[in-house]
C-alpha cells in the first residue's frame, strides 16, 4: 500500500501498489506545452504505460482512432543486477521506494532501493522538461550501494512504446555513439519525420559499450555501463533529450539554445538547465499563481491544478490549442474539446492572454476543417469537431463507447449532434474580445468564424409555422446523456449569443470604420443572409423559467422518469457500463451527467435573478451524476451566486482535487478515458476566482464579490484586463485592485 | 413428430408435437368476428395458451400493458380414467391424435385415443363459433371406448385462463344447474361486466352432479358426469357457450335468437346451428372468395388467408376494426395497429364494403384519443394510436421491446415517432371514397378527420429557412430498424397526401353545396390555418429518386454502413436479439426491416415509372430483413408491377402461407408476438389481385392487368366498386368484368 503525502508543493508517494502506476503518470506528469512526459520511473516500459506526448503530432494506423504519437522514450534507464536480475518496482528485491512532484517547478523524483544479495542498491533520479527550451528534457540519475556491488546500467531510446490504437512509427532509423543516440522515423499515415535524441554524460570514468541498433524483436537503442560500484561512491548519469517533429510550429525558432553538452559536465549541464528552467516558472507563477491563505488544503489544490494547466500551455505554438486530457496520454485521442473553450480559456485570459489567444487561433487555422464538417451534415458554414486534431476534421467517430453487454459500437450522438461546440468557440471570441479589448483577432480570421459559426446554426435551426418562432432541433447538450433533444436551454442561448455577437461585431466594426465585415460578407456571400441573421436573432426560441423558476432542460425532459441519482445507479448491472446512449441507465430518466441548465445560468448570470438560479441550482444538482469532470465546478460556481459557498466548497475541492486523487470516471463503456483533467483545473480556477472571489470583467471592468469560504482569510491573484495588470486581493469583508 | 395436410378446404395435424399446441392454438384458431376461440383441445388449460378474446374489451392489470381479456373457457371438457387418470394430449397413455380446421366453414375438430388398461378410449369432437350469432360458441363432444370403462367427463367454465399481463376479471359470481352453468364476473380496471354461460345436453341419460361453485384454489366451475361406458356405444355431449360483455356493441341486437336447447335435443341443436352457420358463411364466400386455378397450393392458402380475415371482420359492430393480431390472443395487446387500413382494408373494400367502413367509423370514433395523443406531444390536431383500444388512446408505451442482454425494458419509437398512422387513417378514408363513391362517411366524421391529421400534420413538419421548403423531422417509418429519422421518403408522401385529400375533398363538398367542409372549420377553428395548409401542401419535401432511380429511404440513409443483411445477420449474438433500437445490429447499417420505400411506390405508383421502380425494388430487396409480416407482400406487389411476378411468386406464397407454416418472428426482444397475421392476411390477397390480376379502382373504374405466375390459368373473385357487383375473371391473356 502506498503513502500519497502532500506538502506545500509536492506530492509524494511512498511505497509501490500496482495500480499507482497508471495513476501517478498522470498525477506526477510533467510537461511545457511542447510535450508531456508521464510520471513513470525510468525503467518504466510499455506495459506500465510510460509515454512521450508530442503535442500537435496525430497518427492513425489502420481504421482505428487518430490519436497523439507516442514518442520513443528518450529517459529510459535499467539497472540490472548481478545474474540478469534487472531491478524493478515489481522485483522482490525492492526495499523501498517513493518518488515525488515538485509542482512548483515541474520537477519529478524519485529514491528507490533494493536489496540485492545483502547490498542495498539506492536509485535516485530527478527530472523536468524545460520550461525554458520546449524540446528539452533533462535527467540526473543516481546509483548509489552500501557494498561491492557490479551492475550494469543500460540507457537510450525506448522504441517499444505503448499505443492505444497503434502502432505509429515506421521507418525507424538508429544513429550515434553510445553517450548521443539517436532515433529518426516517421508516422505511418502522414509520413511526418519525428527526431528523438539521448545524450549522456557521466561524473564517473565509464565509456558506455558502442550503441548497436536493435536487433530484429528488441525495440530498445541501448547502451550500456558496466558499474563495479564502491560502497559511498555516488554514479551519476544525466541525460540530455531532445525531441522534435515535423509537425512543429516555427521549426527551428524554438530550437535548443545549448546542445545536449557543449563541453560542459553532466551535473553542471544539468544545473544550469535547471536554472534556466526554474526562472521560466518563476514568471509563469508571477502572474499566473493564486494565493489562498487560510485554507492549506484548498490553496495547495488550486496551485496543483495551476501546475497542470501550465505544464500544457502552448506557448511555443501560435495557434495550438490544449487537449481535453492535456499531454497526459492518448485518451479522448489527443482531441481538442469545447473544454478548452468553456473551462481552461477563462484562467488563461486574464493570466496570460496571448496564450488565450493561441486557443483562438487554432479555431481559425482548422476553421475549413469545420466547414467540411458542416457540408458533410448537409449544413452551411462551420460546424467545429467535437473532437478536434490538427486539421480540425473531426476525430470523434459515431461510436464512441463500446457496449459493455455485447462488446460492440454503440451509437453515440457527440460528433453529429452536439453542435454547441460552433457556439462555444464563437462565446471564447466575445470573451477574448471583452477581456483584452484586442479586436485584432478579428482581423486575423475571428470576424469570418463569426460569420460561418452563425451561419451553421442558421442552417440547423427551423421555424415553426405554427408556433411562429425557430426552433433548434436535435441536438446533445453538455448533459450527454439524453441525445438528440429539441430545444435544449444551453444550446439555444448560445446560438443566441453567436447572433447576438456577429450583429454586435459587425456594427462595432463598421463604426470604427473597418471594412472587414463587408469584405467577410463579400467573401462568404453572407450578404443576403443578412436579413436572415436578423430574424432569427429576434425570433429565435430559448426555454425560459417556469412557474417554480426552473427551466426545463430540453424539450421533453419534465416527460421522463424522475428515478433518482441512487435509483438509478442501482439499475447499473455492469460497473463499467455507459449511463448514456440507446440502452443506458439515465438515458429514459432525468438524472443528467453533468451541469447544463446550470452551466447555461453560469455564462449568462445577468439574464437571471436569484430566485431562479437557486430554484434550478436545486432542482438539478441532486439529479446530476457529475459524470464529466466539466460538472462540479459549475454547480461550485452557482451555489457562491446564490450565495452559499459553504455549500459550494466541497465542489470546488473535488474539482480542484480530481488529478491528486485521481477519482474520476477511467472508463465510458469499455473505453479506457484516464488521464489528467485540464478543464477541472480551469474549473478551479473558475470556481475560485469568479466563485468566491466574485470575480468578473464587464464592459472592461472587473468586478467582485467576496464571499470566501469559512477559513478562507484571503485570496491573490492577478488579472490581465485590457492589457493592465492587476493585482487582485480579496479578503472576506472586501478587496483591493492594484 | 407431427404430420401437417393440407387438403382442398382443411389444415390437419396428425400427431403431438409440444410445439405445435402453441402453433395449433393459432393455426386452427375459429372466429366470428365477436370473438376468437384459439385451436386448442377441450381439456387444455392455460399452461397451453387457451384462449376466448372477446373484441372491443380490453383491461389493464397494474401499471402492466392494457390489453385484451381472455374469457373463462365455456368449452373446458375433461376425461378422467379411473386412478384418478387424467387424460390429456401429455398422457403417456396418448395413443393417437389428430386435429383440424375446415376453413371453408370455420370447424374445428379432433380425433384422439388414449390405451386405458388395454381399453381404447377415442375422443371426436367439433366446435364452431357461429357466424350467424356473434355470442355463441358451439361443441359437439363424444366418447367411445372399445371395452368396459368408467371414466369421469367433466365439463365447465375454466376461470383459470392464461394472461400475458393479468389477471383481469374479478368479483366472480357462479350460478346455474350442472346442465347449465353461467359465471359473471368484471374487469378490474374498468369494472366492465362479464358473462360467460355454458350449457350441455347429453344424448345418453346421465344427470350430472350438482355444481358447486369452485373453492379458494379452484378456478373451474364443473359439472362432472360419470360415464360407464360400453364398447361401440357413443355417449355424446353437446355444449352451447355463450359470451357476452357490457363493451359490446348494440347490445341485444346481436342477443342470440334462440337459448341454448329451447327443448331441443343436444345433436339437433348443434346441427341446427351449424346450419344457420354454413349459411352465413356461404354468404361470406360468395363475395369473398378468390378462386385460383392452375395452382392448388396457392388458391388453398389464399383461400386460408381469407378465412382468416372473415372470422375477424367486426360485422356484429358498426365503428369496430381489427387488431394487428386479430383475435388470436393477447399479443400486439389487442390493439389496432395501421395495418387494418393498409393491409386489411383494402380487401374488404371491394368485397364487404360495409365491413371497411366500420374500419373508418372505428377512427372517427377515436378522434378524440388522437387529439389527446397529439396534445401529449405538443402537436395540434390528431395523432392517432400507434396501438389502439377502445378508447383512442395509445396503448404503445415508449418501451416495447425487451433488451435481451440486459433484461431492462428498451426505449423504442413506435408511439411517439410512427407519425404516419394518421396519414394511413385518411388514405384509408380517401381509398374508401374512392372506392365507393359514398361521400356520407365524410359527413359521418370523416372530414373531420381529415382536418385533423392535416393540422397534426402542420403542427409537426418545419420550415427550413435555408432549403425554403416544409420538412417532416424526427420520425419513424415502416421500417422500425430505423429511428427517428428525417425526410422518410413515405412519411413525408403520406403527408403530402393528407394535405392535398383535404383541399379537394374540401373543394368537392363545396361543389355539392355541402356546408361541411365550413362548418368543421368553425366547429374546429381550422379557417385561420387554411392558407399554411396551401402553402405545406404546394412546399412540402418529397424526396425523389437520385440519379441512379433510387429514392433514399431517409435523410443520410446512405450514409449509413451498406453490410450485407448476411453479415448483420451474423452479428446476433442471440437469436431473440431485437435489430433495432438503441443498439440493434441494424440500427447502423441499411438493413431494413419491411418494405418502406417500396410501399410508398406501391401506394403511388402513377407518380414514377417502371424504372424507378425497377431501380427502388433491386435497391432494397437484399436490404430487407422482411422481419414484418406486412413486408412480403409489398415486394410481391412491386415486383408485378416491374413485370416478374415470377420474382414476385415466392413472397406471395410467404405471405399466404404465414399462418399455415407459423414461420413468422416470434419473439422481438423478449416479448413474445405471435398470433396470427390479418395484415399479411391481406397482403396476401393484395398480392394476388393488385398484383397479378394487376386489379385496380381509379376514379371509380375498375383497371385490370394480367401477369399470372406460371401454373396460374385463372383467377376469379368479386368486386364491388361504387355499389355495382362486379365479378371479375382473369386468364393470362385477357380479364372479364360482368
Amino acid at each position: 500500500m502506498s503513502m500519497r503525502e502532500l506538502g506545500e508543493w509536492t506530492v509524494r508517494d511512498a511505497g509501490f501498489r500496482e495500480a499507482d502506476v497508471l495513476a501517478n503518470g498522470n498525477r506526477m506528469l510533467i510537461g511545457n506545452g511542447y510535450l508531456g512526459y508521464r510520471g513513470t520511473v525510468e525503467e518504466a516500459d510499455a506495459s506500465d504505460m510510460a509515454a512521450t506526448i508530442v503535442s500537435g503530432l496525430y497518427d492513425r494506423y489502420g481504421d482505428k482512432w487518430r490519436e497523439p504519437v507516442n514518442a520513443p522514450n528518450a529517459l529510459s534507464v535499467r539497472l540490472v543486477a548481478p545474474g540478469d536480475e534487472p531491478l524493478t518496482l515489481r522485483s522482490r528485491l525492492l526495499a523501498s521506494h517513493e518518488q515525488a512532484l515538485d509542482f512548483r517547478y515541474g520537477v519529478w523524483s524519485r529514491n528507490t532501493s533494493w536489496k540485492v544479495d545483502g547490498v542495498t542498491v539506492t536509485v535516485k533520479s530527478e527530472r523536468f522538461a524545460s520550461m525554458d527550451s520546449p524540446h528539452e528534457m533533462l535527467l540526473r540519475y543516481t546509483v548509489e550501494t552500501d557494498g561491492k556491488i557490479a551492475l550494469r546500467m543500460q540507457r537510450g531510446i525506448d522504441c517499444a512504446v505503448r499505443d492505444i490504437n497503434g502502432p505509429h512509427l515506421g521507418a525507424f532509423e538508429f544513429a550515434g555513439t553510445g553517450g548521443d543516440l539517436e532515433v529518426t522515423c516517421k508516422t505511418l499515415e502522414l509520413g511526418i519525420p519525428l527526431r528523438v535524441r539521448s545524450a549522456a554524460a557521466t561524473d564517473f570514468p565509464a565509456a558506455p559499450a558502442e550503441p548497436a541498433p536493435p536487433k530484429k524483436g528488441e525495440a530498445c537503442f541501448r547502451a550500456e555501463y558496466l558499474l563495479d560500484c564502491l560502497p559511498g561512491i555516488s554514479y551519476s548519469l544525466t541525460v540530455y533529450a531532445e525531441v522534435s517533429a515535423g509537425s512543429d510550429p516555427d521549426a527551428g525558432m524554438f530550437a535548443p539554445r545549448v546542445g545536449p553538452f557543449d563541453g560542459m559536465s553532466g551535473e553542471f549541464r544539468y544545473r544550469e538547465a535547471l536554472a534556466r528552467h526554474k526562472a521560466a516558472w518563476d514568471a509563469v507563477w508571477a502572474d499566473g499563481d493564486v494565493e489562498i491563505e487560510g485554507d492549506d488544503a484548498a490553496r495547495r489544490a488550486l496551485r496543483y491544478s495551476i501546475y497542470h494547466l501550465q505544464i500544457i500551455a502552448p506557448r511555443h505554438s501560435r495557434d495550438l490549442s490544449i487537449p481535453a486530457r492535456g499531454l497526459s496520454g492518448q485518451t479522448y485521442k489527443g482531441a481538442i474539446f469545447w473544454d478548452t473553450e468553456m473551462f481552461i480559456a477563462p484562467y488563461f485570459l486574464v493570466t496570460d492572454p496571448e496564450v488565450a489567444k493561441r486557443f483562438i487561433r487554432y479555431r481559425i487555422k482548422t476553421l475549413d476543417g469545420a466547414r467540411r464538417k458542416a457540408a458533410e451534415y448537409g449544413y452551411r458554414g462551420a460546424f467545429y469537431a467535437w473532437e478536434s486534431q490538427e486539421s480540425g476534421d473531426d476525430a470523434c467517430s459515431h461510436f464512441n463507447v463500446v457496449d459493455v453487454f455485447t462488446g460492440r459500437p454503440m451509437r453515440t450522438f457527440f460528433r453529429d449532434k452536439q453542435v454547441h461546440i460552433s457556439a462555444d468557440v464563437a462565446y471564447a471570441i466575445r470573451e477574448y474580445v471583452e477581456s483584452t479589448g484586442d479586436w485584432s483577432i478579428l482581423d486575423e480570421g475571428a470576424f469570418e468564424v463569426l460569420v460561418e459559426c452563425a451561419r451553421f446554426f442558421m442552417s440547423y435551426a427551423w421555424y415553426s409555422p405554427t408556433r411562429r418562432r425557430y426552433e433548434i432541433l436535435d441536438v446533445t447538450g453538455p448533459d450527454e446523456y439524453h441525445e438528440r433533444v429539441n430545444n435544449d436551454a444551453f444550446t439555444n442561448r448560445m446560438a443566441l449569443l453567436v447572433f447576438d455577437t456577429l450583429l454586435e461585431y459587425a456594427d462595432g466594426l463598421e463604426k470604427r470604420g473597418s471594412s472587414l465585415p463587408a469584405e467577410t460578407y463579400a467573401k462568404t456571400g453572407f450578404l443576403d443572409e443578412l436579413p436572415l441573421l436578423r430574424d432569427m436573432a429576434e425570433n429565435l426560441y430559448v426555454p425560459s423559467p417556469g412557474p417554480n423558476g426552473v427551466i426545463e432542460q430540453f424539450d421533453g425532459y419534465y416527460a421522463l422518469e424522475d428515478a433518482s441519482l441512487a435509483e438509478v445507479r442501482s439499475r447499473l448491472l455492469d460497473p463499467k457500463e455507459y449511463w448514456g446512449g440507446g440502452n443506458g441507465v439515465a438515458t429514459n430518466t432525468r438524472v443528467i451527467k453533468q451541469a447544463d441548465v446550470v452551466l447555461m445560468l453560469n455564462l449568462f448570470g445577468d439574464e437571471y435573478d436569484g430566485a431562479v438560479k437557486k430554484a434550478n441550482l436545486g432542482y438539478y444538482e441532486p439529479r446530476t451524476e457529475h459524470g464529466s469532470s466539466l460538472s462540479a465546478c459549475m454547480y461550485s460556481l452557482l451555489s457562491c451566486e446564490t450565495g452559499d459557498s459553504a455549500w459550494s466548497y466541497p465542489f470546488f475541492r473535488k474539482t480542484a482535487e480530481i488529478d491528486i486523487t485521481g477519482e474520476s470516471k477511467q472508463f465510458a463503456g469499455l473505453i479506457y478515458i484516464g488521464g489528467t483533467h485540464p478543464a477541472a483545473n480551469g474549473g478551479a480556477w473558475i470556481s475560485a476566482s469568479r466563485g468566491f472571489c466574485g470575480f468578473a470583467v464587464a464592459g472592461g471592468e472587473i468586478r467582485l464579490a467576496p464571499r470566501l469560504p469559512a477559513g478562507w482569510t484571503k485570496v491573490s491573484f492577478t488579472a490581465r484586463v485590457r492589457g493592465v495588470r492587476h493585482k487582485i486581493t480579496v479578503t472576506k469583508d472586501g478587496y483591493t485592485v492594484c
